[in-house]
């Protein structure tokens, strides 16, 4: 990249990578992919490993194949699409390939009833950003060093089976194979069981490779507004906040909901709403900290009946370790005191805690400076969000750049980048491919 | 009964009917209907036309048939147990039978993980309590002038199928057998398709009889403390309270939890949080009203999404017809203004009312004579739940007698009414059969 070769020569080769970037092949690749699993009042429904998951999974692998890259799925379900010095006829002089490749992508799942943006986008934008950087460098005559390749991760969101960001997990080997592949939904399906056999055109299902690439770049909406404020298409990313997901139960005793007078009940839904608030309560005490139950069950659940048992999820967030710390421990003592109150027993289990994560300074400044080249202008941000390149940071560099979203919705139907700011995210990747792939 | 006829030997018939209650026979029906849907810990769970109800009323006519009673299913899932003078070989002087039976029984779903005593307390009880009385009027010499009817109603709980008190709704004619047997479980399967082929015993179904009966006394474990307080076994139960059933919606905006600080939210179950304790605080202003949310779904229902919508059930009850319509009203306004401050939409729908229930005065207090005669000390009670006596209290003579529910618990798998009480509640039941069954 420029900052690191500081050569005129890697300026002209971002830009013309920047402007080889086709906005009719971009709009395309993104209009196939939002067709699958999409709702019918808009956006899009691809849970992990479902039909739909896997038909996007098959779809991508068919553009990339249709664009000259080869295609193979691993065992956890990932999707790569390799643009390597072999598969450039004209390309002589190409190097040995057993220089670790570059890999840039995102991942094709969604939560119940989401958007078609998400995920999605930094897949298209990868793919189109690939072809763009090999057909530049072509072009001009630039050998390509390091194969460039794009992947879809499976499983990012983990809505459907635990733990979330699983198929970058298990290629990072922070989750193991046979753990990932035993996981299991609600219905008691596992991940191994839903998987089934490989997507369309992938020849077979490799190993999971889990090499180092020598760079992860992963372009993602922002889901956030801070863009969209500073009226700008592009956010080089600098890391990603810490987070912390739990599980907690309330046990009060189900009764007659006619014939046990108030002052009577051990209500588990009456102490978990309070939980609930207490939530919303200590986030908001914690700027820019956010907390919230997203997912709650009563039990028994009948109109009749006095709630006897809740169980419900935690996920508080802070760009701080300290300050998440205190409010998970503010969440439990609080929460224990209001069951207390209620007459009921409350119970908490932390199920994972991901450490704040901090990218790659040399790749940031790179995608400066390829912003620049690509005559993008951009912005620093700190993700609120985790994301499968928080796991290919803890392989090797990693960065991310985002792209906008309107209003800030993510996961949900109404989610939208417009079309403008996905092109200028695809440039701005596709400078830095390009200068990744020429450089030492 | 006693109290009408005023004559010495209708006490000591009275006496006599009750002292031919026999414990061990009561305690093996009560024990054979326990066993059908036991839960591995305790309690039973027989929900309204499952395989374990229907078992339940097959259980039921088969014990009856055993009793030499004739036994009928209608095509509601009812089932009929006829004690005639014709069934008795030495009543000759019987006389015709078309005059109203009397009918005496509760019913034998439950809700999920219930208790055994609720409703199969009340089924058993009259059983024996028939058995008693037609064998101590045939010692007597005396002429059976009115069949006894056992009943065992189905769906009175509605936790399955909406409305509640279903068998016995249709049986009076406020319910029409088509909507009943077209109502749907959560799963869409019909009542009619669950009901499927008649149970057990029962040759065919018959159409719904509805024929209003002489009398109607249904036996009930009380649900609350009142009995066990006083220290007595047998409440004689004067009416029930109005109550309303209604379901509500809260919609904000599904969005990242990550992502979307907490001043941007429109966080469906953050304010319906702020509901349900309203709904406790309202009750709570309202005494002896009683309050529930019982049942509240989120979605999309994922770790990873502020709630986007909340579907919740309301139960409110009192006493007083216009205090509950204060509580009501109250409920629907500072809803909307809880929803309002949250940034989201509140709706309510009112799912039925249901007004409140008088006994009949006359019935009630041959009850009271029933149980001096029967020598079981009794007290008045209000009923705070609805049960089928509401239903057949609108076609004709109807009334209610509690046994005591240990600490109060209902609907829970540790529900418990003492042996001695069910007894004693068999003992005054019999009384009254007895003697309403010699009537004019």
């Amino acid at each position: 990249m420029t900052g690191r070769r500081g050569t005129p020569s890697a300026g002209s080769l971002q830009s013309a990578a920047a402007a080889a970037v086709d906005a009719e092949r971009l709009r395309h690749g993104f209009e196939e992919l939002a067709a699958i699993g999409a709702l019918a009042g808009g956006g899009c429904e691809r849970l992990a490993f479902t039909a739909e998951e896997r038909e996007a999974h098959a779809r991508f692998q068919e553009l990339a194949a249709e664009a000259g890259l080869s295609v193979r799925s691993d065992e956890i379900g990932n999707s790569f699409a390799r643009l390597t010095p072999a598969d450039q006829a004209d390309q002589a002089a190409a190097a040995p390939v057993p220089r670790a490749p570059l890999l840039s992508g995102s991942h094709l799942d969604t939560v119940s009833q989401a958007g078609c943006f998400d995920g999605a986008a930094g897949v298209v934008c990868a793919l189109e950003a690939a072809r763009a950087a090999g057909e530049s460098l072509t072009a001009g005559g630039v050998p390509l060093r390091r194969a460039i390749e794009v992947v879809a991760w499976a499983n990012e969101e983990g809505a459907r089976f635990a733990p979330a960001m699983m198929g970058s997990g298990v290629y990072s080997g922070l989750i193991s194979l046979e753990n990932a592949r035993n996981a299991r939904d609600s219905d008691g399906v596992t991940v191994a069981q839903a998987l089934g056999r490989p997507p369309g055109a992938a020849t077979a299902t490799a190993p999971v490779a889990g090499a180092a690439p020598a760079a992860y770049i992963e372009l993602h909406a922002e889901q956030g507004t801070a863009l969209e404020r500073a009226g700008l298409h592009v956010a080089v990313v600098e890391g990603v906040q810490a987070q912390v997901a739990g599980s907690w139960t309330v046990r009060g005793r189900a009764a007659h909901a006619g014939t046990t007078a108030m002052d009577q009940r051990s209500d588990a839904l009456l102490a978990a709403s309070r939980i609930v608030e207490m939530v919303g309560d200590s986030a908001a005490a914690h700027p820019p900290g956010v907390g919230t139950v997203g997912s709650l069950f009563v039990s028994p659940g009948s109109r009749n009946s006095v709630p006897g048992e809740v169980r419900a999820t935690l996920d508080f967030r802070h760009p701080e370790e300290a300050e998440l710390t205190a409010m998970e421990e503010a969440f439990e003592s609080k929460a224990v005191l209001i069951a207390e109150r209620a007459g009921c027993e409350f119970s908490y289990l932390r199920e994972w805690r991901a450490a704040r994560v901090d990218f790659d300074a040399g790749l940031l400044s790179g995608l400066e400076a390829a912003a620049g080249a690509a005559g993008v202008k951009q912005m620093r941000l700190f993700s609120a969000a985790g994301h499968d390149a928080v796991q290919l940071a803890r392989i090797g560099p990693a960065a991310m750049l985002f792209v906008p979203s309107r209003a800030g919705v993510s996961h949900h139907p109404d989610e939208y980048t417009p079309p403008a700011a996905l092109e200028a995210g695809a440039r701005v990747l596709a400078a830095a491919l390009a200068a990744l792939a020429a450089g030492p």
